[in-house]
């Protein structure tokens, strides 16, 4: 047994010895990785000529040194899941058997919406979980990801997304978890949780500012300022982190201000290591190493490339070695790029292999023989579905009742309308009936028809998603105008690359719903039928235009269990209890938005004849009952020395069903040194309340919540009133009260409070 | 006779001894403002609670201690030149007698589509004025304003606007010089040097960032980067100080990261004094001080406000004194602000009154009796009208022969349409024949009809400019169905605070034409007659569903002779010149946008499905005959040590008509550090060319120009290949070169070199 093999040395004393037996060659090697099969998938990504310059190096010759990672080795082709274990099963042991010193890789995989994989459980896009304000249940869900891979010899999985959303045009708004940093960070770090504590490495991404690039373009330059990068994209990292554990970090793609993440070194080592004190690996984000060459043009070789990212901290390379090659062995031995450089790197790398056990002898991969789509996943993956649907609106008509039902819309029998972006390889065939993904994936027709035995429910296309296709109208209007009431299933098809309307890749211009769907619904309003406009989306979009319908529901990429949460609540099995962690815009233009603008940022009556108040504002989600807000105390009108005030308020279910309301706790900053929201996010709680049923809701809000990013640049608690707001909605708030914060102005680190506690009585 | 009214001592002397002589209720008067008549003007800037709360106080006791300026005499209600000349008179009579010292005000006006009152002549937008490309002429324009200003008694103009465009969505776009850091910065220049070289205060507004807002939407936030903002928002703003001699400069009302520009010392005197050796005075945007209580929240009294702008380095509030008043005075005997503070721009107003002659013993204001629409103004008017209409596209349709016109469209028999946003006081009541605006600006169905008094040209408005009124549809176009041609001149009304489409406060959207107009454009192009878009705009506006027109124009805000000069391109008489100072782009969403983007910036195939490529790119325009570009060379291959490069290239007019082209020579920066543009602008020429004529255009490029904000926000001079390209627009560059700059890289301060000298020979 080798020194690094002995179990009794600690996983950084492991990681020396092993480092120190190796070659550069097998040092640089560890810093890539190999994407066995992905010629298949060959050119969704076009314009890289340095990656297509160096594909098809056979896997034999990439992982001759050995190698760091693998990528995706169940989520490039189909395969099952025993397949794909067989896949990973060779490729260790070749790895391990026909290389020097037989260190087996780390398996990554993508798993935003469950195990990206064939016929593995489709969980709700992470707007979803977001609409739940839920971090137990997300928690729950991603844990029960993290048991399926782990089952099967994955390490690490490539979620979650932690992009605070800027501008909804933005295709990957669906695989973020929405414009409040507290709130992403909160449901972030519990997602983080699930998977660590489970003994899979989570991965942040996309560190950082990927989400504000110029008008939503994917890749497109990002402006932004260090105090808003630091406030609002920045949190989320951190509490995931601090509060979550996580212990891989991907880079942003992007350029902020002109200098590309890749190459950030006080992003990538200065924030994340020397300020928060990360000890875990950076990995690229795909071919991002490469795009520092082709695409930002700050290096003309690949070499140089390499070089840039491994000073700036980027620690191995995804999803294929290109850079970290013998261009970069070259520059080191030449003494261009210090072997420090080198060494860092490795020993972080080798660092995770041991904590992960592939160092000790005799390791072999698990591959265990599980059900991807266990009714364990389908439980949750409907719960979460249930607790993400969004009643923006009800002029009374919900819950439907029996009668004659027009179901119009290209989402209404879709069941792929409602699978998020990064959930295609579960279904790159469409509907394979021997995985289970097309036979237990209902559509919503399928779903509401189960639900409403005695209702007459006639299916109605209307128009297609995406194209200009007005054939279907006459139809679905017909129908629409002899119907007792007109349930209208619209959205989004998540795709990459601009196959779908959403996703990776599918940016919009604006925010009119895809194709002729707006149309559509004017045609159906038209009909005087009561009209329930059911949007299923990966962003918002503006509804406006449709404000005539009888009722509005929001639906975020529900998962395979989408048709029949939408079905629950327009029946009213399910009592809804989704929240918006975005807002749905009133317009179509006026892109970007965020709820958290400054006064100026808001309706400026008088100064810009534009008003971007939005339809539906942040938090805003109605139900079937009704809930009261009364008696906001705070423990204390000047904050004690601990730092923590306590907000109480009570909260009462005044209708006759039972339900969850989503309490919501922000805070208005009267006066400070910058401009400031007017109104931030700072606690949450789902509370459950039974019909006539009050509870007492107790925030622990610390006075490290109200800081921010001061006029120099660093982190301050001002001395000052802040109003504390509590209600439904960041603008139905219905208690108020105030505190002050008096004193010298404190100076607050990295060691302060992220998160309020809530107590629920 | 007095110290300071002592000719023989210099303008800090007098000064100084001025300020040793005041209390400090008569320093701190000087920083005030008095806006008399502004009564009737109220509300039009809605949501100031200060303001109101304020306005009102006599002029009596404004000015009781003295007064720094005074606003707005001829530009706030309708007055005659002779009539607001005796204002002034009336005013600073006042001043001066009846206070104790008797210092008269400084009087500013705004000047940026002329002198801004009552029947003056009106120029066209500066946004027109870069369609030119010639600051030769904006220097003459601008000396003709001055010398009319000069003549009744202004001192001193609120221009240029060297705001560069960052999203068209913007509703001072119309106000700018384009989206090219360079054009703005020469033509910007250009303009100060007219104004300072008649003895006018130029004004540059406003600094800075203000362009930038979140959305476009005025006022609202600014999401920018140090280095953007160093590279783009800030070259025209140091050119018009170091290159033009600007006296005073203007903050912007938005604020950069979180820190209101207001109170803004590190952009207000750190970079605009300290670093570019700025000696002249900043004035407050109007109610600007305020806003920094009552908008941005960073002080919570008007004093305190006051104080803020005082330390960051705004020398005066205008248009009223509000926070520079008795509170401000409070704080200085409290010691909560220094006296230096009142003291230090105290002395720089009295210096530029000294300058401006108003200490000397006797100074009474000049009130010439002046025609403010004389003859050499038309004519400078109609040149620059003349040589700002973009010809766009054109299949052989134009020049127009006589026959059967059907001229469509809301902007066709509207002189008002063509008239830029802050022209409003020059025709306020609309069309005053006593005054000459009414007679004297011909619509451009007047002008057309004398132009081709052979044609048979009906007219037919179609559709109004804002309103979605179809009514006139019909008519319109049968009438185009009939006609041998039809010409559609389409566009904006200028106005403010939404009272318009374009100018101040009268944000869009989206970038399609407002109202309905794109409906009629398309009913006329379905007509099948041959149809020429004429589009007279403040801002450009997606013309890619137009693209089967025959012909398309570009104007914008061409003024007063804009009818004629329409006309005139229209029949040929007229050949084309102008070019795009903005892009016009392909679809109506997409916003922000620029030419100036990194890679991936642009057309990001495969990585997002958005193309932001504009259906005609910066610098683009046609004529009636066309130029050949050949034999570019350059001086050396390698930055010679005195860091100038010569690139010479052949230009010839190869048509059968006299014309003048505008040779236009960009720089690519093939690696650099940071993400860089694709191309830049760095030097162009018009150039007139007679039929079959040749001439060598040779540009003295010198390294300074390929300077930028590096990666630790230095300027710098980087080592690296540029190539150099020369040609009609950024994205059609015949000739292209290269060249090194070798050795250590040079750090390049504020004594740079700015502009790029041209000789045609």
């Amino acid at each position: 047994m080798t020194r690094w093999q002995d179990t009794s040395l600690s996983p950084d004393e492991r990681a020396e010895a092993l480092r120190a037996a190796m070659t550069l060659e097998e040092k640089v090697a560890q810093l890539g990785s190999a994407w066995p099969g992905n010629e298949q998938l060959g050119g969704n990504v076009a314009p890289m000529q340095d990656v297509f310059a160096r594909g098809g190096v056979p896997f034999e010759q990439v992982r001759a040194a050995g190698i760091g990672h693998l990528t995706r080795v169940f989520g490039t082709a189909p395969v099952t899941a025993a397949e794909g274990a067989a896949r990973v099963r060779e490729l260790q042991r070749e790895i391990v058997e026909e290389t020097r010193l037989g260190v087996p890789a780390i398996v990554h995989e993508e798993c935003l919406t469950g195990f990206t994989t064939l016929g593995a459980t489709v969980y709700p896009a992470a707007l979803a979980w977001a609409a739940t304000f839920d971090p137990a249940l997300v928690e729950r869900m991603s844990a029960a990801i993290a048991e399926d891979m782990r089952a099967v010899g994955v390490h690490q999985g490539l979620s979650p997304v932690l992009d605070v959303v800027r501008d909804y045009r933005w295709g990957r708004v669906e695989e973020t978890l929405g414009e409040d940093p507290y709130l992403v960070g909160m449901l972030g770090a519990a997602y983080v949780r699930g998977l660590e504590k489970t003994g899979v490495i989570a991965t942040l991404k996309h560190f950082a500012g990927y989400s504000a690039s110029r008008a939503a373009r994917n890749h497109a330059p990002v402006s932004i300022g260090p105090r808003e990068f630091r406030d609002v994209i920045l949190p989320p990292f951190e509490m995931s982190i601090r509060d979550g554990g996580a212990r891989a970090v991907m880079n942003a793609y992007v350029d902020l201000d002109g200098v590309p993440v890749g190459a950030n070194a006080a992003l990538l080592t200065g924030i994340l290591r020397e300020e928060w004190g990360f000890e875990g690996v950076v990995v690229s984000d795909y071919w991002a190493i490469a795009f520092l060459k082709s695409m930002h043009r700050v290096a003309d070789t690949v070499g140089n490339a390499g070089a840039l990212a491994l000073a700036a901290g980027i620690d191995v390379e995804l999803p294929d070695t290109l850079c970290y090659g013998k261009e970069l062995i070259e520059l080191v031995r030449s003494g261009e790029v210090p072997e420090q450089l080198v060494d860092r790197s490795v020993h972080r790398l080798l660092r995770q292999k041991a904590e992960l056990g592939l160092l000790d002898q005799g390791w072999s991969p698990r591959t265990e023989a599980i059900d991807l789509d266990s009714p364990r996943n389908r439980a949750i993956a409907r719960e979460i579905a249930e607790k993400s649907v969004v009643l923006l609106a009800n002029d009374g008509v919900l819950p439907l009742t029996a009668g004659n039902i027009a179901l119009v819309g290209p989402c209404a029998d879709d069941p792929l309308a409602f699978m998020g972006c990064y959930s295609y390889p579960n279904h790159v065939l469409p509907r394979f009936p021997e995985f289970g993904i097309g036979v237990a994936a209902p559509s919503l027709v399928d779903s509401l028809r189960q639900e409403l035995p005695d209702a007459e429910i006639s299916l109605h296309q209307g128009c297609p998603i995406r194209e200009e296709d007005r054939s279907g109208f006459a139809e679905a209007v017909a129908a629409a105008g002899k119907a007792d009431v007109c349930v209208a299933v619209v959205g989004d098809r998540a795709g990459l690359f601009g196959e779908g309307t959403s996703g990776e890749g599918c940016d919009a211009e604006d925010l009119s719903l895809p194709g002729v769907q707006d149309e559509l619904l004017s045609a159906l309003l038209a009909t005087g039928t009561p009209v329930i406009v059911v949007v299923v989306s990966g962003r918002p979009y503006a509804l406006g235009p449709h404000t005539a319908a009888a009722a509005m529901i929001q639906a975020f990429m529900p998962g395979e269990e989408g048709g029949s949460a939408l079905s629950g609540v327009l029946s009213g099995r399910v009592t809804p209890s989704g929240r918006l962690p975005v807002q749905v815009p009133r317009v179509a233009g006026g892109s970007p938005n965020t709820y958290l603008h400054p006064p100026l940022g808001g309706n400026s009556e008088g100064i810009s004849n534009l008003d971007p108040t939005p339809l539906f504002p942040f938090g805003h989600g109605i139900s079937y009952t009704t809930y009261e807000y009364s008696d906001l105390s705070l423990s204390a009108t000047e904050i004690p020395a601990d730092g923590t005030v306590s907000v109480s308020v009570t909260v009462r279910n005044a209708g006759e069903r039972a339900g969850e309301e989503t309490v919501q706790l922000y805070l208005h900053d009267v006066r400070a040194q910058v401009t400031r929201p007017v109104v931030a996010l700072a606690g949450f709680a789902r509370v459950a309340l039974g019909p006539g049923e009050s509870r007492r809701v107790t925030f622990g809000l610390h006075a490290d919540r109200t800081s921010f990013t001061g006029i120099d640049l660093r982190r301050i608690v001002e001395p000052g009133t802040f109003e504390v707001c509590v209600g439904r909605s960041a603008s139905d708030l219905p208690c108020t009260g105030s505190f002050e914060i008096t004193g010298a102005v404190r100076a607050v680190g990295h060691d302060r409070v992220l998160s309020t506690p809530v107590v629920v009585s």
